[in-house]
């Protein structure tokens, strides 16, 4: 007996055993089966692999952007260059923004340059960040780690906002005053709506928005989880079949 | 001599002793000269007394709620019953929103109820506050007090914004995943621009907007400001000649 929506045969039989499974559920299925307006179309100038962390870190960056009106010439601060970060430069660039990155890797320098950002900040030197008080509409940290907040929010122009893209551990910590004397915000963000991914799918096709990724066949699942969680990988790893 | 501006006189010259002074600066000048972008004509259904409050009290919550987009049927939750906080529920009331009143002094119930809330929470009550959870659009903050911050995050919807008006003393501590999650955001705001200006008075001239006030002559100053300082003015005490 084989499940007819999902493969997995006589020997490793699906968990469901009838004709009518909606499919395996997690990420190791070779088929899903799902509602079609959670699915979309992926534009043909975007190859599959490329397509799989701007379905994720895609977004997840694209939606802020679109949510706090980001526009040419605005000034724009990026913490953390890594699967998120490296996708935020490259739309932001064809966004015709004045781009900062901030990362402790000064190793990421020049990638950061090359991808779209006008500076690079090393965001461990306290002195480095003091010096960027009053700059920024938007900041977004794609980072899970404590960061100094009181300079980031400084950081920000009148009526700029700080927005979390990841959850770092702990409680955020905000001087009230550097909120309220200049309409200053801090927000979260957490992915975006079916509208913005479809408008996202079409701007990265439009605009060349390329993520980096490392394509490994699924067999090699576990190297690519070590050199994940080594920090080693630039910047996504795709599994394919 | 006597200066050409102010009204200082001959006994109690002006410090700057020529025709040509500027006015006196400072709260307790009879007269001043100002820029007149800087000075707004007071529609004539409002009276002086009422004015007052609504230059600064009034356009301090009227700016918030035009920059945070609240219409008809929004939540919005006004947190401390004072002199900020009691205009705050007249205009949301003519808005048609659904209003919650914060307020630690139970004694404000029937108050606040009668000014346009619907509903109102003792913020002194961690119980009552935690019921609160995911209903709120906006929250403005009018109190210079420490709070209980993660409550007050989470009792906002998804995109909802707490709005501070008041700067409390020491850090304000959140949890950055009750902002990440439902896309919260902690904002800070100040005053209004000048045209926000204008249209508050124009507004508050149309919905009667009349902030509660006691009108004392400027002999009785020190008076006025001791009672003040008691809490015991219900809520702006105006000073007049």
């Amino acid at each position: 007996m084989t499940c007819d929506f999902c493969v997995a045969g006589e020997e490793n039989l699906c968990a469901m055993q009838e004709a009518t499974c909606i499919g395996h559920p997690g990420g190791m299925g070779e088929r899903v089966r799902v509602d079609s307006r959670f699915v979309f179309p992926i534009p043909d100038e975007i190859d599959s692999a490329v397509a799989a962390p701007l379905l994720c870190g895609g977004i997840t960056v694209y939606a802020p952007l679109r949510r706090f009106g980001v526009r040419a010439r605005s000034r724009v601060g990026v913490v953390g260059i890594g699967g998120l970060g490296h996708i935020a430069l490259q739309m932001l660039r064809v966004m015709g923004c004045e781009v900062t990155a901030f990362s402790t890797s000064e190793s990421k320098r020049a990638e950061a340059i090359g991808m779209g950002a006008q500076e690079f900040v090393a965001s461990n030197d306290p002195k480095a960040l003091i010096r960027q008080a009053s700059r920024f509409d938007l900041i977004l940290s794609t980072v899970h780690a404590r960061l100094d907040w009181t300079s980031l929010v400084r950081a920000l122009r009148p009526n700029g906002t700080l927005c979390l893209l990841g959850s770092p551990p702990g409680l955020i910590q905000i001087p009230p005053a550097l909120l309220v004397t200049a309409q200053r915000a801090v927000a979260g963000s957490d992915i975006g709506s079916r509208a913005a991914i479809r408008e996202m799918l079409a701007f990265s096709a439009r605009h060349h928005i390329t993520p980096q990724v490392e394509t490994l066949p699924m067999s090699e699942v576990n190297a690519a989880i070590r050199r994940v969680r080594e920090n080693a990988v630039r910047y996504r790893v795709v599994l394919a079949s």
